[in-house]
Order: C-alpha cells, then structure tokens, then sequence
C-alpha cells in the first residue's frame, strides 16, 4: 500500500492526482491518492461529484481520489507527498508540511518557477524548509499541459531524482496508458528547464502578438533554448536534458498552445499591452513575468548571456519596445552557431 | 564582383534569389542573381513582372535578379551555384551544369531529401556528379519557410561547408536585414537534420488528423529528434547541430507551420487517408513519403533504431493503421530518457 498525497488542487494538481490513480488501476498497485485544496468547496465537489469544474471542466476524476482542505491531514502519513501549489506560496505551505511530514517521505515537485527574492529553485526551498536530502527530493516535468492530460491525451515526461532508484520508484506510481515517465537523474537541468521556458514562451507570444511567422518563432524557441542550456550546465545540469522531454519537449508544447499561460501573456505584450494590462486582462500574473527577473539575475551572477530573457524582462519594466524585440534577437554579429 | 545562378524557381529558390539580391544592397557588394526557371514563362513573369505568382503569390522581387530557362547560360561564368531543384530530379540536372561550371565555383544545396535507390544525400550526389571537394561545397538549412522569408519576416539559418571560410563567404553573400545565417562545419549533420525531419512532420501531422494535443506533438518531436541525431552521429554529423536551427530550428517551424507541405500530407494520413489518396489530394508527393524508406534503410544499414521513422514508414505502406501509431510510440518499457 502507497500512501500519496497531492497539495494543490489546480489544473497541474488535480491533473496529476488523477494520473496516479489510472496508474494504480494500470498497475495494479494498492494505493490512496488524497487531494488537498485549499478551498472546503472544491474538496467537497472533489469528494461529492468527481469534477473540478473550475479548472478541469467536465472532466470526470477517479473515485479513489479522496480531497480535503485540512493540509495537516493530506500529509500525515503519506510516503508520497507531491508538490503543486504556486512557486511563490510554496514556502508558506512548508511550514504545515513539515510539522506533518512522514519521515521517510518523498518529495515530489511539480511546480515551476524561482522563488523571488532568494532565485531558489522549488526544490532548494523544500531542501531548506523540510531538511529532506536530494535522494528524497524528486521533480517532475516535462511536455504536460494539464487540460490534454485530463483528457487522456497520450504524452510523456520526466521523473528526475538524484537517487535513480527512487526516480523509478516515482515513474512506476505514475505510468499508465496516457502518462510516460522516463527517469533522469539531473534535477538542477529539469527545473531550470521549467523555469525559463515560462520566459521563453513570453517571448514567443510576443513574436505572435507581432504577427511574426512560424521560421521567427522557432529561431526564438531554438535561441531560447540554447541559453537555457548555458545558464543550467553553468548551474550543475546535464547538456541532454535540454534535447530531451523536460528541455525541448516542454517548451515546444508550451510554445505552440493556446491552452498556455505564458504564451497567451507574451501575446498580449506583443500587441502593446503593458504588463500591468496583461496581469488585469488574464485576472493573474503569468508565471514568467514573475520568474524572468529572478532568472535575468541569476544568470548575471553567473556570467551567462541571456539575451532573449533580458529582452524580455525589458519589455516587462517598459524599457523596451515590443516592435524592437524581434530585430534586436537577431541583431548580432556573424558567427559560428554554438558560439 | 559576385556572380551567383540560383537553379530552381520554386518557392525557395526564387526567394533565396530575393534574399541574395536584398542582402547585395545590404553589403553594398557587387552581385549579379541569375535565377534558372525551368519553365520559360516563369523566367519571362520574373524579368517583366518581377512577380513569380505560381509560388510566392504578389510577392515583389528585386529588379537586380535576371531569369532565363536557359541552364547553361545560368551556370557558365557563376562563381556561386545554388541548387534548389527537386531532390529527386537533381542528378539529372547536374550533367549541363557540369559541362558550363567556373573551375573555382563554389556549389550551395537549398535541397532536401534522399535520393531513391542510391540513399545518397545531396551533397554526395554533387560530389559524385561534379567531382568538387568538401571545400567547395555548402549545405543551407534552418527554420526557413520560403513564404514567410518572402515576406521579410525575420529569420536565421546555417551556412554549413567543411570548410569555415568558405561557409563565411556564403554567410556575407546572404545576410540582410531579415535573413541571419550562422556558419557551422557539419555537412552531414545539417543535411540528416532536413531530410528526417519531413519524415517527423509526417508523423507530427498523423498526430493532428487523429486530433491529439501538442504534449502528443512534442513528445513526437523530442524523441523524433533523439532518433534523427542517433542516425546523424552513427554517420559522422556533430550532436550540437541537433539543438540548433537547423536541427530542432528547422524542425519546429516545420511542424508547427500550417504552410508545411509535409504537415498536410501527414493529417490526411491521420484522417484514414491512403499514401496514394494523400498524393492525389495535395496533388503531388510530399518530399517525407519519398524519404521515408530510404532514411529506415539507411538507419538499419548503421543499426540505428529509429521507431517514428519506422512508424511512419509503416503507415504509409499500408501496415500500420494510424489509430495505433500514437500509442506505438509511448507503448516502449520503462527507461531513462536518453537510452
């Protein structure tokens, strides 16, 4: 028996609560899956009606998903206990997570994003908070829009943890006929992955708001990528992590759907809105307005040019033009791609 | 004084011809563009008109570029020739321009494909019938849609030549404002990376007419490029290509473009269509299902194993029908990712 316990009710969580359910039943696998919300009425309908309409729609939710909005109670006792409450309020839920924490519990992230203030990523902010090593520290990402998962929608992912052995451990709790977990053991390059495709697909949006084709769109995706990669190996991480689903996979998945955050922000950028507009047109702030300062410094401590991030975080502080991004990427001197 | 022929007055080859003679104002360099049309009232729209409506639509080409249908008029005295014919009818070309080429001319590929039968790439089919040596021969490739490059939407691309100062002279000749090569010495590579990748928008596109999202996509175009940089490095092509524009670049413009012939032709696969009926459809053969089995024999040949390519292959031989295709691709065991 396997006890997990999913904190964070949204699209992500919800999704993936009902990921490791189809799971059991695939595998075959005794195991309680407990959902927390923050919110009593969205338990209640979790537990009474099987739908969170006000992220998934109509979407129906196994019955073995059992919600509450008690924190403390989702955590005792669970050996699983994953992680998707927003980036910047992760460090407010920890407290309670601790106090309740199953000793030898398994931390699961699946937020994205670099806490502001400290740049940590989600899973130093667990590392700090909950004094778990990295062999207990697991994170998960890649090409997941959570709306295509709840539909079933075949796709694959990243299960990343130090310890390989608890990596697959994780990936078998989450593998069924829709869901594909391939393991990796370089979790600084699948969270930074996470993090700076959120900044990416602002930039991308702005190409889309400018009305720029497809050929402007990969440039910046492939670029985007490519600086990526310069922060993370900078950082500690693995250079094919960015070739794989975590790197690539997701940022092309983000890039190209409408169903995304980012995009759609950038998008609204592009077509001259300032941030402030954009944050009050979508009722909230997309997550890479809120990490791209945060990852324009950590590069800077770093020495790592990242031009298309700092463009970007330019257009967000009004000290750039958006009809003079897309020249300004492509602006520089001839030379060897690479370099 | 630069004397260039550009072969070929379809939709690349006439708005590479546009690129050379805008990047020739650019520069300030002394250049002459002679594009060969092998229809003589296309050569005639583009002398009178400078219009070549079959292909790019009202799109104005520069007056600096002269047409003829004449192929050996277009070659003698070129110092750079640009290919840009149809991969399968290239080496039947070849036999005029080598009776009329400049002793020191330097040949650039615009083409992608196998050649059927003999599984050569372009540049070997160059090489075979022209007798140049690597230093004289240069491979283009990147996100470049012709269309949107008409319309001076801005892009970048790879100059590949094995030789580097050659590959920068090519660069010079075509950088302008919306056109932004990078060089890089990897013939091989550049050329694996636009070959595989019609094969992958086919299977892409099969994942659009069975109306899955775009985790399934990226997920189909992470592990598409994994497969084709496999193939790329057991032939002797440099890793790095596969993350830059002409590897993932090229590839994510062409599956995300609506414009992308390959793309069609997948999603009438995907919607139950025959090869045959697809062909009859678009009414001609996308450069993909050409491809196709050549790139499966050539990666059984190096003991590659490249399972969407040979999907794909499957599905349009009639073996595979495409409802399995998808869950063929996630159906493998459980692994790390990279292996």
């Amino acid at each position: 028996m396997t006890t997990i316990a999913v904190l964070g009710a949204g699209s992500w969580g919800t999704t993936f609560a009902k990921v490791l359910a189809d799971a059991a039943v695939t595998g075959g696998q005794e195991t309680t899956v407990t959902l927390w919300a923050r919110r009593a009425e969205v338990a209640a309908e979790i537990n009474e009606a099987h739908t969170n309409t006000t992220y998934l729609g109509e979407t129906a939710l196994p019955e073995m998903i059992s919600a509450t909005s008690d924190l403390a109670e989702a955590v005792t006792g669970a050996e699983i206990v994953v992680l998707a409450v927003p980036a910047q309020s992760l460090r407010s839920h920890l407290g309670v997570v601790r106090e309740n924490l199953h000793p030898a519990a398994v931390l699961v992230s699946l937020i994205k994003g670099l806490e502001r203030g400290t740049d940590l990523r989600m899973s130093e902010v667990i590392a700090q908070e909950l004094a778990v090593g990295p062999d207990r520290s697991v994170v998960i990402s890649g090409p997941n829009l959570a709306m295509e998962i709840a539909r079933e929608e075949p796709t694959a992912s990243v299960v990343a943890c130090a310890e390989e052995s608890v990596a697959e451990r994780v990936a078998a709790l989450c593998n069924n006929a829709y869901f594909r977990p391939y393991t990796n053991t370089d979790v600084i390059g699948v969270e930074i992955a996470g993090i700076v495709k959120n900044v990416i697909a602002l930039a991308v949006g702005i190409c889309d708001g400018q009305k720029l084709g497809d050929n402007s769109k990969a440039s910046v995706i492939t670029r985007g990528l490519a600086e990526t990669t310069r922060l993370a190996t900078e950082l500690g991480g693995a250079l094919e992590t960015f070739s794989g689903l975590a790197g690539l996979g997701d940022l092309v998945a983000t890039c190209a759907s409408p169903l995304s955050r980012n995009r759609s922000a950038g998008r609204l950028l592009g077509e001259g809105l300032t941030a402030e507009q954009v944050t009050e047109q979508l009722s909230q702030t997309a997550e890479g307005m809120k990490s791209g300062s945060a990852v324009v410094e950590l590069a800077r401590q770093h020495r790592v040019e990242m031009p298309i991030c700092e463009a970007v975080v330019a257009v967000l502080e009004g000290k750039l033009t958006v009809d003079r991004l897309a020249s300004l990427l492509l602006a520089r001197d001839l030379k060897a791609e690479g370099k």
